[in-house]
């Protein structure tokens, strides 16, 4: 699967987006809004924080609807913990936006970042509504991807396309994250696009199947937000209808985007100086090996060490034995990358010449095999290091 | 419950303790001794983790045995994942101890904390018996609580007198922690000794009760160590039996000292620069006031505020929410000590210079309260600093 790295949220056909800074940050673009030519089916992943913000419920309400004409997203304030007032806020945004793009407020979606417990300014957000839709190009799908940038320290998108019987369509989107980035839901924000004529059960069980695979196979810090959020328009403006035998490819090109713009939001953690893949085999279930590779990959003793380029196996194997899942350690081989470093529960005496050197580098592989079972899991995270602590620290 | 900080683990009638640098740690107190000069009970509470050290598996099985005469401790290795040579390490020490005290092997507890992975010292440890025996004093239960000492900055001892009908009952204890100090488990190494008489049974389930109040509600970082376990000795040796009736005066007691080592922990927690109290009230059920609260104490975006004196409820509210709890967020209140601050799930309007006079503190108290029913827990936790990361950044 090839992906287009510059190209993003306005690759598939019938797409427009436009991106304004209307003041809820001090300078950055701020507002986007991302717009289907024609009635969309969407679909939509959300967190399962128990005190989500507005904005979701606002979405997943508007999900409901049969058809989507667009996205409007704000970075700078969440809109979290505003009460019935927040929803207010949102929904009088998309109404003013609704009005100027001619479409029902209940055809758009919305979603927030920032803050948190502040009020939405919405005399901002409305105030810079008229320039946003005359801004609405398909070339602006890079501002998007900026709009929407938090702590993040690089807009990530990225596209492909499939060719399918009837012809080829595309697909492509753009994602927001670097910190309270964890498992068990999205836990950031992303917006994919694709010109498929798709239905929309179809679209939404696409959709889960990816954001399993990919967003939620993620962890920075082990936080959820209360924001985050996956939507995902298919406007069919390709003309191109996806037969039940062809559903697989389009899958694959849309775990394809989603994972790589994953492990996007990794690279770009807050504070990460390295790439990490947690990979536990050889468990009974697929949840056991979840379990163990999330609780290693969460283990600031573990981040730390990866931080110090310290090649502490110790760590790894404390941190699997406190996962809550039975097994027995005299059985459990550790390797970083290829290198076997735990052999039954003991060290296998690898060279620390090696080990030092391949923890120097920026992406590390840890491998943790139970010899219980066939199921396995992977997680992808960073390091914990002075910077993640500076940023949080100071962030307000 | 007064307790003394100039006492500890030779506090109760007929114990004595000494402490040597046998050589495992480069410079500091590194093999500690307690011994009851008459046989007493003995009880303990052990690490889950999965990958328990050598020691563990010793300790546990040489309690099954009736009566106890010391405990034999080592800083500065843990004698984890050292497979079947760890237990014969640990069974040879406890052999080489036992011969120069008289008494069989199996009276004899062990407890190691320090690197993992790296295989016990054995002729370091046996080496220096003759001295540490020779050491054996009453005096000696401060250098005891030194030679526990890893990244722990001070030392740590506590002890009380309990007056029962018969007599006053005397007991103490120290321990060690600072990292790798988490949820469910001891989390650290704690020493008890009392001159009570009381039978085995009661003795442990008074341990068992105490420890889940005290170490077991404290967590730095949310890691549990594969060697943690608290181990508590009653020797008779007051000649006080205690009565049915009794008990709750000598667990009252038993409850105060490890109470008071385990907030000592969190205060040497590492990197610490504040004690914080998470209290949930308002619950349902307790296990779901105790997981919201360990969710909310080990979020590194709530230590990072606590660390920089930011009073970010969004990132408490956003923790709450995400411990895998059922609750109504719009019926949440926050206080920050006794300020609300969140009400009902919003703002609740405090003044941001209160609060920001209230987060400089070193203490602070987080209570949640839910208003769904009448459960509650405590935890207590440190926040997360620079000096954290660079603590395990560097430590190998």
């Amino acid at each position: 699967m090839k992906l287009l790295d510059d190209a993003g949220v306005t690759y598939a056909q019938g797409y427009r987006a436009a991106a304004v800074h209307c003041g809820i940050r001090k300078k950055a673009l701020d507002l986007a809004l991302i717009v289907s030519d024609v009635p969309a089916v969407a679909a939509g992943m959300f967190t399962r924080n128990r005190c989500c913000a507005a904005p979701i419920i606002v979405a997943r309400r508007h999900l409901a609807h049969k058809v989507t004409r667009g996205i409007l997203v704000n970075s700078g304030n969440a809109n979290a913990a505003t009460g019935a007032g927040g929803i207010r806020a949102a929904e009088t945004c998309l109404r003013e936006a609704a009005r100027r793009l001619g479409c029902a407020p209940t055809e758009l979606l919305v979603a927030s970042t920032g803050i948190i417990g502040v009020p939405l300014p919405v005399e901002k957000i409305v105030g810079a509504l008229d320039a946003l839709v005359a801004g609405l190009a398909p070339e602006n799908g890079a501002r998007a991807a900026e709009a929407i940038m938090t702590t993040d320290t690089f807009p990530k998108q990225r596209a492909c396309s499939v060719r399918l019987r009837a012809g080829t369509v595309r697909l492509g989107g753009i994602a927001k994250g670097a910190g309270m980035i964890m498992p068990n839901m999205a836990t950031m924000l992303a917006f994919i696009t694709c010109d498929a004529r798709i239905g929309r059960t179809r679209w939404q069980r696409l959709l889960r199947d990816a954001v399993q695979a990919s967003f939620n196979r993620i962890t920075v810090d082990g936080d959820t937000s209360t924001n985050d959020c996956v939507l995902a328009l298919a406007n069919g403006a390709s003309g191109v209808a996806v037969g039940q035998d062809e559903e697989a490819a389009l899958a694959e090109a849309l775990q394809a985007v989603c994972l790589e713009l994953a492990h996007l939001i990794v690279r770009d953690g807050e504070g990460a100086t390295k790439f990490v893949t947690v990979t536990v085999e050889g468990c009974r279930r697929e949840r056991d090996a979840d379990a163990i590779a999330r609780t290693v990959a969460n283990s600031p003793l573990v981040k730390t060490a990866l931080t110090g380029c310290n090649p502490n196996w110790g760590r790894v194997i404390a941190a699997a034995g406190r996962a809550g899942v039975a097994f027995d350690p005299e059985r459990m081989d550790v390797y970083f990358n290829d290198v076997l470093t735990v052999k039954g529960g003991c060290s296998a005496g690898a060279s620390k010449a090696v080990l030092d050197e391949l923890f120097k580098q920026k992406e590390i592989t840890i491998r943790i095999v139970l010899h219980e079972g066939k199921a396995k899991a992977t997680v992808w995270t960073t390091d914990l290091s002075h910077e993640y602590v500076a940023i949080n620290v100071a962030y307000s």
